[in-house]
């Protein structure tokens, strides 16, 4: 994957090179600047193509996101404080990156961006939520057996439901992103995981 | 406030009258159904005094759900479990209603509905953001002063940051509705506040 990606463009097919340069456009642009004619156009591909394969911008948008996830790898040391930790950065750079999407560089706006724009497509169209709805279970079952696998090993309680654990850490980084606004840094990142883990009781 | 809310209709002032019909019709119709024009009849107000004071349907939507936000009370018993627990299941009712407003009783449909639409107004307009932030901001310093007593009296850890734990129990909630579609009913809103204070960790 890495290799068709990097080198040998002539090789690359369709969809990956329609899907670079939409990413391209949406990371440049944001969500209001994607245009899947002028994607067709950079991409070399027939506007027919591209419309067959993605209906609309949305759908477009969405196989951008799905893409850009395939990238936040989970990496299973052994130890979950760490692992959870390394993953759970690499969500907060890429909301970082989409909610900045298309706004001038160093601009510290705390608008949701490209996120919300997505979450409203996925509101709308039926297809598109179910689509946004795959990709994140997809996404999320590898996290969920990263947890699981720690709870076998004993790091974790044994009564511990993995997906409240997730929500917990994912979830705080969306609703700092979509609601309140506040910055996703590493910092905060690290603090977070360390409290899910330690508990806030006394 | 809640006896002119519902007694003594004549005392009301304009915009609770527009408040109340914009909330209903919002909760009936769903954000797609919501007319300020409407409101504005049903409301016996004038179309310009209602523009004058809500210039956009969206200053409208997100009006209704400051609204909406003062009848989520927070008690504080002494018992900070107890305390976020039903804080928390007030969000998660709140989030279901939203959720499910203008679409007809017991569709089970995961779409965030209204809530992304929400979101999606702040992202797209400055100004609706900024007032969502404000309203959210004014919402969670009371959540977060009740973290923060239950952490002085020693229920908490005393290095907790109150805001982490914040995020990661509303951030939950919102994540399920917004991102993956699953429902925030009590025994996961319970079995959240528990993991949250007990911790992940063995």
């Amino acid at each position: 994957m890495t290799e068709s990606r990097r080198g040998r463009p002539r090789d690359t097919d369709i969809d990956e090179r329609v899907l670079r340069a939409a990413t391209a456009m949406l990371l440049e642009h944001g969500y209001a600047g994607l245009s899947p004619n002028e994607v067709a156009e950079r991409a070399g591909v027939a506007k027919t193509t591209l419309y067959r394969r993605w209906p609309t911008k949305d759908h477009l948008a969405i196989a951008v996101v799905a893409r850009l996830q395939e990238d936040d790898e989970i990496t299973d040391t052994g130890d979950i404080r760490r692992d959870l930790t390394g993953y759970m950065v690499k969500i907060a750079a890429a909301l970082e990156r989409m909610r900045s999407a298309g706004r001038p560089a160093g601009d510290h706006d705390a608008s949701a961006g490209v996120v919300a724009e997505l979450v409203a497509a996925g509101a709308r169209h039926d297809d598109i939520g179910r689509l946004g709805r795959e990709v994140f279970a997809r996404r999320n079952a590898l996290a969920l057996a990263l947890i699981t696998r720690a709870r076998e090993r004993g790091e974790l309680r044994p009564g511990l439901d993995p997906v409240v654990l997730l929500d917990q850490l994912a979830g705080a980084l969306y609703y700092r992103v979509l609601i309140t606004g506040a910055p996703v840094d590493r910092a905060y990142t690290e603090r977070l995981v360390a409290t899910a883990l330690d508990g806030a009781r006394n």
